[in-house]
């Protein structure tokens, strides 16, 4: 597809299938400087659909870098006043939340790790209206990508640096469904397509999920909480309305209870940790804690993350992904966890969800603990499914429930 | 110069000798984002300098039009809270301000100019700490300009696109003196060579001027407040520090007394307002106010301007500029009062200046009226200087003192 009608035709989607965008809403956008050409392709669409503002909050990488290097720990302890105003106002009226991410997987790599993870600490706590409106169904969220050149350039190193921006552009466009006749409506379909199993699944009665992989030699019993909701596909808001918090989405996810999960997991992709890579890796766990870990490269990258704070070192997020996911037939690293977590079976170490709670949208961080949903700072997504994965829930009775075998849905 | 040998010297420049930066100051940038590779080295000099955290506000001119095309008139009438806080908060924290300008100077043409104007008003209102900060001394600030494609190619409009862009940056660079061996030292140099005109200026106790040129029918009179300051080249915090609000910089400038002007004044070059033209204008003046005024272009953009409050019609400043000045050297119409109001003596309408009157950083809005300095929301400049420019001192016994004669000094 010719590269300005991709654009014209993604703008379009984000703003009426992603971010169900209403009359008179504003839209707050985070953006690289580079996805310029699209961010404002996507500014008119939302102005067009009526948004009353649009705030883009653009960022640029090589700032970011210097800021990191060059301010020292304290100032990551604390969110500057502007920067919460904006967040928590643009909440407070209702304003949808676009993040379109173009990241340099490695931008940054040999800055003190610790600033960004106090910075991710002090946003959650100064900005907690805003991440409470996501969290809670109350604004509506959506994250979706553009290709940077930096990007590109690390999925596809051997292409000259205007191919492999334009390869990865064709490839979103795929991914984002741009060929169908009408994006929207396949993307309706494809909500659908997600329903029935997320019903099976709620309704199974389910206590604990035991996946198991020959090939890497995953064996991992993981709990779920009572009144456990799986969710995925799109979302709804607390009112209704519906949106795709993730674009591309392949994934039905649930969070499993803090403190119920016993086994090992094996790693079956890299992982890509703020510009830093951790490969074959693996945790054991005892009574939902992760107590021993390994991995070939970046272990000292993990001992960082689980050291965040205290949910860290607990499960947030369990997502069941088919080996047929698209996304997975592309056949690529994406370096870049909303495409490549879509590729296969993930956890995710850190903050669970309280839309997978029944009731839980209601709850604060206290009363999710109390129902067996994680809470933290981070929230790290890992993948470990595989072509020989097997999934198996189980009832409180003991009676076993077939949900994956090599790999693919058998529900 | 090669570009990025120019470029880093520039940022050199403006981080040492336009911001004086210290140990330990915050920053705060204005920059648009195709000047991104530039706004880069400048961060990087401030952090090397000792920047305690540089904010780099990122405009887009696109974004920005279409945030005034279909935003509401009401939307204009107050600055949000975050906005307010970043500049308000800089302030407090001793930041310096540096804007970094690339405007197109058509960016806003057939935008309602009352959304620009109401915000301006309001920008002024509810950022009052941040401009006090600035006018009063207590904030450096720093004008500069980095070249846009759109901006060059108003400059060159039959070069092609690129070529536009590399020549203005060698343009901006001879202005700014890096193809000296030593740029800050160049630029002190400068600003010693303004200090016995103002010493001369400042110790003649001028009672009022009086501008004739026969080529374009100017023949104004215009009286200084009593206690009257020239200011020009470089100027000081009131602790002292030296920096350059404005480079380049050609000028020396007083705010007359805004109920004391009479007679007529000629424009000599266009006016660019908010991307709009106004071409071959005259102001008629009858005790400090505009009772009259022309334009064979752009007539209705006077008109609004002057509705803009009731000290709209009135003056804020004189600068001198001789004919001999290099910004009129180059020949060149910038399209931006930065270049443009450095190539011939100009007026302005608007906002006078508190460092332009003794004791008047002290002072409040009222009480600088009260002796003679005026306040609006705007500050208009616009060239009136031509090769036959005569400038007459009048001091209060009638004895006249020659400043200009020809359009060049002559103390």
């Amino acid at each position: 597809m010719e590269l300005q009608n991709l654009m014209a035709r993604y703008a379009h989607l984000v703003v009426e299938s992603g971010l169900h965008l209403k009359k008179g809403q504003p839209l707050l956008i985070h953006a690289l400087l580079e996805t310029a050409p699209f961010v404002r392709l996507v500014v008119r669409e939302a102005y067009e659909a009526g948004a009353s503002r649009v705030e883009v909050v653009w960022r640029d990488e090589e700032t970011a870098r210097m800021d990191y290097t060059y301010q020292p720990l304290d100032n990551w302890q604390q969110v500057p006043a502007w920067q919460a105003a904006l967040r928590n106002d643009m909440a407070k009226a209702g304003g949808a939340i676009l993040t379109i991410d173009a990241a340099d997987p490695e931008a940054l790599t040999g800055v003190d790790p610790r600033k960004p993870a106090a910075w991710a600490k002090a946003m959650h706590r100064d900005c907690k209206p805003y991440y409470d409106g996501m969290d809670k169904g109350e604004n509506i969220w959506c994250i979706i990508a553009a290709p940077s050149e930096k990007w590109a350039a690390r999925i596809f190193p051997d292409l000259p640096a205007e191919e492999a921006v334009a390869t990865l552009w064709q490839v979103i466009g795929k991914l984002m469904r741009l060929d169908a006749e009408d994006p929207s409506a396949a993307w309706e379909a494809h909500r659908r397509s997600f329903e029935e199993r997320k019903a099976f699944l709620n309704g199974a009665q389910l206590d604990a999920l035991h996946f198991t992989s020959a090939s890497t030699g995953t064996d991992l019993t993981v709990g779920l909480p009572q009144g456990y909701i799986w969710a995925g596909g799109g979302a709804e808001l607390q009112d209704g309305t519906p949106f795709f918090p993730n674009m591309p989405t392949e994934e039905i996810f649930c969070s499993p209870h803090w403190e119920r999960a016993d086994g090992v997991v094996h790693s079956s992709l890299p992982l890509c940790h703020n510009g830093e890579m951790v490969e074959d890796f693996s945790f054991t766990f005892r009574d939902g804690k992760v107590v021993d870990y390994t991995a070939r490269v970046g272990k000292e990258v993990l001992a960082r993350l689980l050291e965040t704070d205290e949910g860290a070192v607990r499960l947030g997020e369990c997502a069941l992904i088919p080996k047929e996911s698209p996304i997975a037939g592309t056949g690529l690293l994406f370096y870049n966890t909303l495409f490549d977590e879509n590729a296969a079976c993930h956890l995710a170490l850190g903050a669970g969800f309280s839309e997978c709670l029944e009731g839980g949208l209601e709850m604060d961080d206290d009363q999710l603990k109390a129902h067996g949903v994680n809470c933290s700072a981070v929230h790290m997504d890992f993948m470990f499914g595989t072509p020989d994965l097997s999934v198996t829930g189980i009832r409180k009775d003991g009676t076993q429930v077939p949900i994956f075998r090599d790999g693919s849905w058998v529900i």
